[in-house]
This record gives C-alpha cells, sequence and structure tokens, in this order.
C-alpha cells in the first residue's frame, strides 16, 4: 500500500502547491481562520470524508477508517498566519494587508490534505484509522491545542504525530528527538512602582528606573547561578518601559519578557526565583510591585518509542537524505499538549529554499521555503501513521 | 524718600494684586507671551516712561533715571507661566485651557511694576537709575535671560538683584546665600545602540536593555564615588524606553536625564564621566551609543558684596522677620546669565500661603503663594536698589 | 572466554578489595605517587607481565598480547589521591595525615589489576592485545593522562575505555554519553588596579572594590545572554580579595574562578567574552587589569561507535541492571586527552554504598563507595575490551 | 596683657621646638601614651600649676586662675602618635620603631605647653581661668575625648577652642567654619552568608561573592539617590574578602567599610538605608547575614557666636595673614564630644612646610610641618581665651 500511496503523493505535488498558494494567498491570523477553517472543511466534504469542524474553536478534524484492523493515529497541520506584512516578490504573494503566512503553516496544511485524499483512495488497504487534525492559532497563546483537546479530538487517538517546515534545514532532512525538544514559552510583566519628583531632588522620591535598572541585573542570576547549567533556559527581558520628562523622576518602571525552559519543574523553580528576586530587589529600593507570570505553552516533549518509530519510518523514504537528532529549540509550539495526552512524536522537515545560504528566518516579511518539502513531509508522516499498526 | 516709597508701594498693595490676578488668568508658555509683553509695555507707556520692548525676544527694558547722581542698578522679573492646567478652585484660576502661572512669575512681575509706578513718581530724588528688566521664558531653555543680556539690557548697569517668591518658606523670611544658590540644569540623551532578535535567543543579539541597565547602575558611581563629596551634584536618569513585544529583544533603549551641578569644573567633570562610563560599559556590551549633552542654564552664583548689602537693606523692612541663609537649592535659574556680566545677587521671598501647613510645591497645579509676599518683595528690591549707591 | 573470565574476576573479587584498602591506607597526592607506581609495577613483575614505569612521570603500562588476531584496546585507571583529610571511620582509613583517596581512584586501580592478572592467565584466547593504562595525577592539572599521551602509552592502541567509579549512582548502573560527557575546566584570575586612598576622599581615588564588584555582576551576563542556551557553561568567580583597613580604600582587588565547557568553540568564546568585559568595565572605573586565562582538561567528548560499543558490551553483564544515558558532568577529567588521541568512550559506574540515601560526594572527607562496583567495572571493561574485536 | 604675652610666647618658641621635638623622638601610640602624660603633669609640676593626672585614662588637665574675674575658657590639645614608621631623614626623628607623630598633635602639645608657662607668668591680669585640656588618644576610636568629658574635664568651663595644625594650609592661614567642619567617622562589617560548593554546579549553592557584589553596587545609591545632594556623606566599602579555592563558590563573603557624614539624622538614615539595601540584597539572593555597625566620633560643629569670636580674636595676630571659611572636612575628630558639653570652635591654623609645594598629607610617613605655625596657634587660641571674657 506504500508504494502506491507515495507514487499518488507525488503526482499529486503540483495540487498540493496550489492549495498552499491559495491559502499562501489568503492568510487569517490565530483565531480569525473563518475562512480557512470553512476551506479544509468544504475539501473533505467533496471527497466524502468524516469532518468535524469548530473544534475547540476554528479547528478541524476529518477521519478515514481503514478496511483492517489497526491503530488509530492523529496527523496534525496547523493553519494560522502571522500579523506581518508580506514582502516577497512572488506571484503568491499574500493579497491581506499586513497578514502573511510567515511560518509555513499553509504548507503543513497543502500537505495533509492531500495526505488524506491519496489515504482515503486506499483505505481499503489502511490497517486502522487516521484522524486529520487541523489545528487553528499556533501562533498565538492560549493557542487552539488545548481547546481541540479538551474537545476531544483525541478520543479514540493512539499517537499523534506532527512535522514543522523548517526552513533553515537542508531538504531531506528529517531532525527528531527524544524528550524535549522545544521549550516551554511563558511570558511575564513586572511593574515596579516607586515615588516620583523633580529630577533636581532624588532624595524626595523612590527612583523606580533605578530599581528597575537593577533588577534586570539580578535577574540574569537565574541563568547564570541558580539553574541548573546542563537544563537550558533563558530569562528575557523585551520590554523596559519609563517614559518621562528628562528631569522627572520616574515613578513607575513597567518591564515584560519571556521565560523558556524544557521541564516544569524548571520553570517553576524561575518563576519562584524570580519572585525572590523581585521582592529582595523591591525591598532595598522601598518600592513595591505587581508580578504577572502568564504560563504559554509547556515544551514539546516527545516520547521515546514514538520518536523511535519516525526515525524507522523516515528511513527509506524518497526524499530523505538525512535523520539526525535536532538541538534542543527555544522556541514554542502548542504541539505539547498532544503529548500530554498521547504518545507521539514532533519533527522537523528540511525546507530550506533552493540555492539559498542564508534563508530569511521564520516570522521575517521574506520568510518562504522549498514547497517540496512538503512531499517529503506528507511521506514521512504517511509512513510513520501506517506502519505503526504493525 | 525711602519712606515715602514703602508707603506708596503698602498703598498700591491691591492694585498689585490685581495686576498679578489679571496675569495669572492671561498665562502664556515660555517664548509666546506675547500679550503678557504688551501688557507690561502698555504699562510703561501709560505712565510715560522709557521702555524698550522685544528685547532678545519678548522681554522688555523699561528704566527710570533719577535726579541724584548715583549707580545703574537692574532689578529683574520674569513673566512666563507652564504647560499645566490650573486645578485651583479661586476667582483668578487661569482662562487659558492647559496654560497656568504655577511658579510664581505673575507676582514677580505685579511687584515690579508697582515698585517702578511707585519709584517713578518719586524719581527727582533718586540717586542713579533704575533698569526694569522684565524677562520672558526662564522656565524653558535656553531662556531669555541670555537673549536679553546679548541684547544689551545689562548696558550701563552697575550691579543686578533679582528674586524668587517661594511658596515653601513663611511669609516675612528672605533667604540669601553667597556664591552658589541654583544649580546648573543639563539635559542629556543616551541611545543605546544593540542587536535585537528572538527573546528565546539572547546570544544571537546584542541586549541594549541589560545594557542600558547596567549603565543606570554604573552612573550612580559619579555622584557616589567620583564627585567631591562636599560638592553637590545630581545625575537623574528620569526616562528609560524600549518599547517591545514581550518576546523580542530590543536592540535600542533610549535614557533621557538631567544633571545638577554648582560648578562649571564638576559639571564639566561629571560629563567627561558619563563619556567614559557609556564608553566602557558599550565595549563590554558590544553595542555602539550616541550621547547628547546639552547644557542648560549654568549655576546661579550670588556675589559677595552684593549679597551683604541684600541682608543689610533686608533688616528693618517692614514685614521682613527672618533673614537667614538658604540652602544650595538643585534647581535652576537663568538669573546665572546676569551675574555672569554684573555683580548681583538673588533671594527667596517667603510666601507660604496664610494658614497653610503643606503647601503645594511650584509647578503644582494647586500652586498659589501669598500675595502679601509681592509687597515684601517690591519693599526689599527698592531698598537693596536705592541705598546701592549710598 | 569471556565467562571463564568473569568466574575469575569474581572469585578474585576479595583480592580487589585488599589491593583497593592497602591503596586506601596509603595515598599520594598528584605527582607525588612513588610508592603506589612501585606497587603496581611490582604486581606486574610478579606476574610476569611486560611493564613500562615512568611514563610521562609516574605513569605505569603494562601489555597483554592475546594468541588470537585482533585489534589493541587500552584500558585506563588513575590512582592519585588527594590532600583531604579521612574523616571516615574504617579500618582501612588512611594512614596518611591529610591525604586520602576521596574520589575511588584505589578502586580504578584494584579492578584493572585483578583484570589484568585474570586475563593474563587466559591470555592464549584473547583476541588482539590489552594495554593496561595507570595514570598518575588525575586531579591536578596539567594531569598525568596528556604527559603520558606525549610519552607514546598509545602508540598501537586502536581504542580506548575508561570508567569512574561514581558513588551517587546505584550499584549496577552503567551510565554513558555519546558526545561530551564531562567539561573542560578551565581556571582564571582577573586583578583589577585602581588607585587607593583615604576612605573618606573616594573623589581622589579609583575603586577597585567598586569595579570588580561590577564587574563580577557583568561577568553573569556570559552565560545569561551570550552563550547558547543549549550549550551549557558556567563562569564561576570563587575568589575575591582586596583586603583593607576599613577606612581605607582599596588600590587591588583580586579575582580567581573557573570555567567550564564541553565545546572548544564555547570556551574560547567565553574567554574573548570575559577579556571583552574586563575591558569595558575597567575603561568605565578608570581602572587598569591584568587577566590570565590558563587551560584545564578539555571536555571528554566521547565517540559515537565506542559508546555503542560500551552500551552493547554492559547489557547482560553479571550485575548490571541500569544502562543510561549520563547527563552532561560539568566536572573535569583528563580522560579527555586519550579521546583526542584514539576513539573510545568513558562511563560511569554506579558505586553508592550499600543502605545510604545521601552519600557522601566525592572529594568529601567522608566519601566512600561500594566496594562490588569495583567487579562490576572490571566485568564491564573485560567485555567491552575483548569484544571489540569481533 | 596680650601684648606681653605675645612677647613672651615668641621669645620662647625655640623652647616651644625643643619640646615638640622631643616628643616627636618619642612617640606613643593611642592609649598608651604613659611616658608622654607624665612629660605633660611634669611640666605643670615644676611650674607649681596645678594639675590632674588620668583624667578618663592618660588625659591631664592643668588649670590657672586669672587675678581678674571672667569666664573659664578650655584649650585642648591631643598627644598621641600613630603606628607609622617614621621615614623621615631629620635629627629629631623618631626613636620608636613604628611609631610616630605624624599628624602634629607633639606640636599641638608644645604650644599649649608653653601658652600655659606663659600665661601663669601673667596671671595676676587674667580675667576668669584657664583649663588646658590635655587630651590623650585621639587617633583611636572611642577616643579620649568622651571619656575625659565624662571625667568632668568641662565642670565649669564656659567655652572651649581647639586648633589642629594643618600641613596642607600655608603658614599664616586660619581657617574656620561654623557648622559643621569635620565629619563623623563610623565603621561597619557585613558578612554575607551564603552556602558554598563546587565552582561547577552554581545550582547547588548561593554565591555569596556574586550577592555582595551586588550589594556593593547597590549600596551607591545610598549617596547617588537617597541622601539629600547638598549633604556631604560618604559610603566606602574598603575591604572585601572571600579568599577561597578558584574552583570553589565561597559560602561566606565579609565587608568592611566607613560612613562619613555631618548630621545625626544623616548618619542614622544612612544606617537604617544601608541595613534595608542588606535585608534586601540577601533576601534576593537567598542568603542571611550579620551588620555591625559601629558609631565613631561624631560630626565636630562648632557654635555660631564662639567661630565669630575666634575670627574676631584671630584678626591682628601677629603671623596671621590669611583668615578664611574652611571647606567641611571628610576626616573625623574627637574634638566634636567637648563642643556637644559647651559652646566652642575648632579650627585650622595653616602649617605647610616652607619652600615645599606638595606638602606630604597627615599620616604620611614622612609628614611634617612648619613649626612656626605653633607660634601662631598659641597666639590665636590665647587670644581668642583671653578676650572671650570681655
Amino acid at each position: 500500500m506504500l508504494e502506491t500511496l507515495f507514487e499518488h503523493l507525488e503526482n499529486r505535488w503540483e495540487e498540493m502547491v496550489e492549495i498552499r498558494r491559495y491559502l499562501h494567498q489568503h492568510p487569517e491570523v490565530s483565531f480569525k481562520e473563518y475562512k480557512t477553517s470553512k476551506y479544509i472543511a468544504d475539501f473533505y466534504r467533496k471527497l466524502g470524508i468524516d469532518v468535524t469542524t469548530e473544534v475547540g474553536g476554528n479547528g478541524v478534524i476529518a477521519r478515514v477508517q481503514g478496511g483492517k484492523p489497526g491503530k488509530t493515529i492523529g496527523l496534525r497541520a496547523d493553519f494560522d498566519a502571522l500579523p506581518i506584512h508580506d514582502e516577497k516578490e512572488v506571484p503568491y504573494r499574500s493579497t491581506v494587508e499586513g497578514v502573511m503566512h510567515a511560518c509555513g503553516h499553509d504548507g503543513h496544511t497543502a500537505a495533509l490534505l492531500i495526505l488524506a485524499k491519496s489515504i482515503n483512495e486506499l483505505k481499503a488497504e489502511l490497517p486502522g484509522a487516521l484522524v486529520f487534525i487541523h489545528q487553528h492559532a499556533e501562533e498565538y497563546a492560549p493557542g487552539g491545542a488545548k481547546s481541540m483537546v479538551e474537545a476531544g479530538c483525541l478520543e479514540g487517538v493512539d499517537a499523534v504525530f506532527g512535522t514543522h517546515l523548517w526552513a533553515t534545514e537542508p531538504l531531506g532532512t528529517i531532525q527528531h528527538r527524544v524528550g524535549p525538544i522545544m521549550a516551554a514559552a511563558d511570558r511575564f510583566e513586572i511593574i515596579i512602582q516607586g515615588a516620583g519628583g523633580h529630577g533636581a531632588q532624588p532624595h524626595k522620591t523612590k527612583d523606580s528606573i533605578v530599581a528597575a535598572s537593577q533588577l534586570v541585573g539580578t535577574l540574569q542570576q537565574i541563568v547564570s547561578r541558580r539553574v541548573n547549567p546542563i537544563e537550558p533556559a533563558v530569562v528575557t527581558i523585551g520590554s523596559f518601559v519609563a517614559e518621562n520628562a528628562f528631569n522627572v523622576i520616574a515613578d513607575t518602571a513597567k518591564l515584560a519578557g519571556t521565560v523558556r525552559t524544557f521541564s516544569e519543574e524548571t520553570r517553576d523553580f524561575i518563576t519562584s526565583e524570580m519572585e525572590k528576586i523581585i521582592k529582595g530587589i523591591c525591598l532595598s529600593a522601598d518600592c513595591s510591585y505587581t508580578f504577572t507570570y502568564d504560563k504559554g505553552y509547556p515544551a514539546v516533549v516527545n516520547h521515546q518509542a514514538e520518536t523511535a518509530h519516525l526515525i524507522k519510518a523516515a528511513k527509506g523514504v524518497k526524499g530523505v537524505d538525512t535523520i539526525e537528532e535536532s538541538e534542543m529549540q527555544m522556541g514554542g509550539e502548542d504541539f505539547a499538549y498532544y503529548l500530554q495526552e498521547v504518545p507521539g512524536t514532533f519533527f522537523f522537515t528540511g525546507a530550506k529554499p533552493e540555492g539559498v545560504e542564508q534563508p530569511y528566518p521564520h516570522h521575517h516579511p521574506k520568510f518562504d521555503f522549498d514547497e517540496k518539502a512538503m512531499l517529503v513531509a506528507a511521506c514521512v508522516l504517511a509512513k510513520a501513521a501506517i506502519t505503526y499498526s504493525e
């Protein structure tokens, strides 16, 4: 069955490209993907495939039941775009002002749709069943994965696989990793409340800029001294705002930033160390504070057996020439939520544009990828899913 | 002559109040005091006093030549208001939205006008001459004093006196000081240029917030370690802006602040220490920078003999019950420029509103002063000026 | 042959313990292990095994040539002790004041000697040859490994294996890792030269304590901001000395510390970032400096194939119940030098004392280990060496 | 009487020099001035002047009652030396290894002894009485002044005068100041207690060096931001000791330093701000601390009327050519205690060695002064004392 399936996929690569480019020209930002959602549902309806819409929001699930006994496998593709203005000079450029598929989710969706279509034709031979999870809102916390899981998209699913087209890695590369592969990505805000006053009379004030600056310095110690050195972690203050006349001492300074970790233990440890440091610095500066810590997606933690299965499955797939361990990535992904429910693995499919040495990074206004990578992704996902029941 | 003059002034206190309240209701911000300037000039013209307008901007000079030989004395009153919205509940509240006499310059002007009117009537007995310097734009650098001096307002003037109604000191108090009494007030801006990037990948960036925060901390050493402890100095960072998404590392941080000093030597020393520190921190952080330092008014440095004369003159003036040394004030005043040209002194006239324990400070939206202080100021200025020739 | 060998080893466990305890009672510090060296050489000589002494210092090499064709495998055990006073209450306590086997090298040596003796008896069946590398001075840079390699101890050796008894892991555990397993361990010294003076006159001095304190803070940024978060690194300032009268400003502050890394690239990057930070801070503080960076052992980087071989070899060995990946260890080991010359792997053999929940850590005055671990280590090393030729 | 007295003093200048040089050759450190004390007492006894010894330690008081009615005036000279080795090449060099009169107290004593001798001869004409206060232990807290005052040395004394020979000012200069003239000089010690450990495992420790370094930085804010800018203050950390092996994280860091202030309010404010900062930093670093603050001498605060009297008295004294205001001096003096009990003033008498541009500062191993200054000091003290009763 696999050989036939691969042939079908290869033959339909141009259709895949067509879908991808249509989506690319009609991007919708997270939680607003109404038309995209309808496009996907319509695709399945036309093929007579069982489809459920409005799953936990704009999410769509389609299901193909195989003719042979076997496991039920979930395959996930996300479909939201970003509030970035497309600066590429290509015929399939975004037609929506300020919105763009700058992360490749259009490619994920096109690959999964064509995979579903092709498998549907061969379903008599399919062991078990496949659930095609088309997820909205991956780019923006709280994301779509959590609510789709809560809405039951994993019911009866034995294992789940997902991939990300990765424009910085060459075409033909599959990158896997057991355990944590993508970081928990959290957001925090710290407001330091001092007491303002005349710039010439510091002794009558509590200088919030001096206190907040010191805080920025002290927070460096979390990563440099307090977290286990072999545990990757990032504490970034991305924003520092205390805007005032030059001769007025600022009564308030507002910091915002992000924390990245790979384990819940380290995540909680950093939160409590931050609180401790903020408290101590504010005490020393006679200031008060508010500290808000919003947990974003947890770390994506791949399961051992499913990752081993994926590696085995990727071997021998046409177009795959490199199978290697991925580094831990400090970016976040709400695929994490699926893996908290069922076993599975998330991997990267190399998609560096042909002939480009330094590709534009994901989320860049000129981001693009090699569309042949969609075929590679579809084949690897297909093989991993179908052989999982063996 | 002095006794008669004091009597005239006392009799005209209500007229003084009237003028002050008229000006209070019609405030104009620095460099836009067109109507106030005309009001003052018209006042002199009606009395047939020699007046020059547009002196270095909106400045006005009037001159009364005495009938006896003697010195020429300049008396200065400033007349600009502030871009502050008047929040007082009084009949003479500002009628101009967002503009207010929140520093008492209306009182300075009313006192000087009535003083000029009264002296003009007695000019036959006046030794020497008096020059009434009505100055625009004290509140906003580069100020009016400098350009008025450049326009020649001190030509032929032997000594200059000025006072500030001081709402934090009780009525009846005169505060003087030999040497520096008000600080040089400068402005600086520092832009730290790093390299932005993803909040999860600090190693690919140069974090301008971390560098700027460290800079804020290090700049504290100027006052704490590098300036002579007996030399008062302030280095305030009033504004710190590096506004970004929480998960993006800031490529630029912008600081602005003020430096206060009492000697040119310390002023220049601080500027060069700042440059040294900024340079070193940026080197350590691999960032670049721009550093702009704008000198504001120099320190107001009172002359020894004229201050001694002022103290002597203040003694015995009706209403004056306390004559004391002022602390050095970290605020700035462009009276400094007059004292760089001719001998003179600048002093404070207590004007705390009656029955108020904690008066609103200068520049506060509810600022007000005891109008009887205008009479005290007029009498002390008059006596200092007239007896200077003795 | 393996089964017989394992039997011999098991039977000679008590002899192993005897040797270990003898060495434990007669410890010698790094580079002074004269008697220990002689003890080892005599052991081989008595058995008629070919032995070379004074290899790169106090190092000893013995060689057993097998009767069958095959590869030449090096097995290494270190034999130096530490300048620590033994505080254990056991019959085999150190008899040397202030010197102690507090890291288990006595166990490494005992295991290797008995292994050599046992294999020698079966050498007719041994494929290839075994080189027993008894290394002096592991504890103290520059260590003995480098000079033994330079003296030729790896000549003709095809692969090298070594293990460390690990008292924090349970008996029966073998921990392996491909790639970096132990860190490069470097030493640095920074001397900040300011200008001293009277504690009441900071403006006449250059305060080296303030500058050095700021440096300590800024150096935190190397790990927190500049090194890739997935690359473990440590920069520790272990010593800060600026000793003075309380009322004298310190002209000199002396820092010393250690840097730990797992790649030469990161190691060199940290050195240059340190230099950059020191230079910038000293510029900002008008101080001068000297910065000395002494590279210690490089990281221990295990080879892929030999680690896979070790894992395979460990399987089925009696007494081994857990084979798992080791975390990266921030400690250093001069086994690194062997792996720079020939393929090989370094692994940990669990040796937690029986019935102890919180064992004393290595280098603790009460450190001890479960002597049964010596047998496990010997068996795993033996199997890895003998089966390598297959 | 004054003219005669001045003549006597002038005639006895050589005797003054002789006494000074004798004392210079036989210096004794604070609280050990047994022979010096006896030398002084013997001097008075030989003259038949009423003398009391062992006043609050090694202190000596002599009293001369005048023949006319008047006030009782105290004149103070200190007589202790310093633990400094004399490096001068002069015939009167110290004969005691490592002990030296490096601050001019020998000169103070010689001047006062000859003044007492001369006045004693003219006592019939002396109005009131003079108390000669020879104080031990000025150099070393808690000093001799406090215990001498407690022992009653000021009983019946109406006013007290004292001077310090000042080698940095030219001969002929008298420097006075109303209010604070010398600073309160305090000592503090801060011990930061973290938790030590291996330099490669910061996450298992609490790094006291990082915490203490941050503390040093934060303490700068007291002077730069919290104390009124016109209030001189110094917070110096003179000693920072956390000595360790380079690869061990320090469990303890010990800071010591000095605080200088001119008012009790600022002194107490700084102490409480220090405690607040230490507490906050330790909280943020999870360390504990001990903070010891030992008050040294309070500020020397001169009285208004007595300072005015001193200025008047200094005028016209032969050899005095400059009478000027002194800057506030950040150094300490236990003359402060006398001024807390009775009115008085402390002033400086210029004593720069002839022909020297850059004299060695006080407490330098090569310190010396112009001996003619002793005569100036004696004359000014005499005139101030005698005319005080007028």
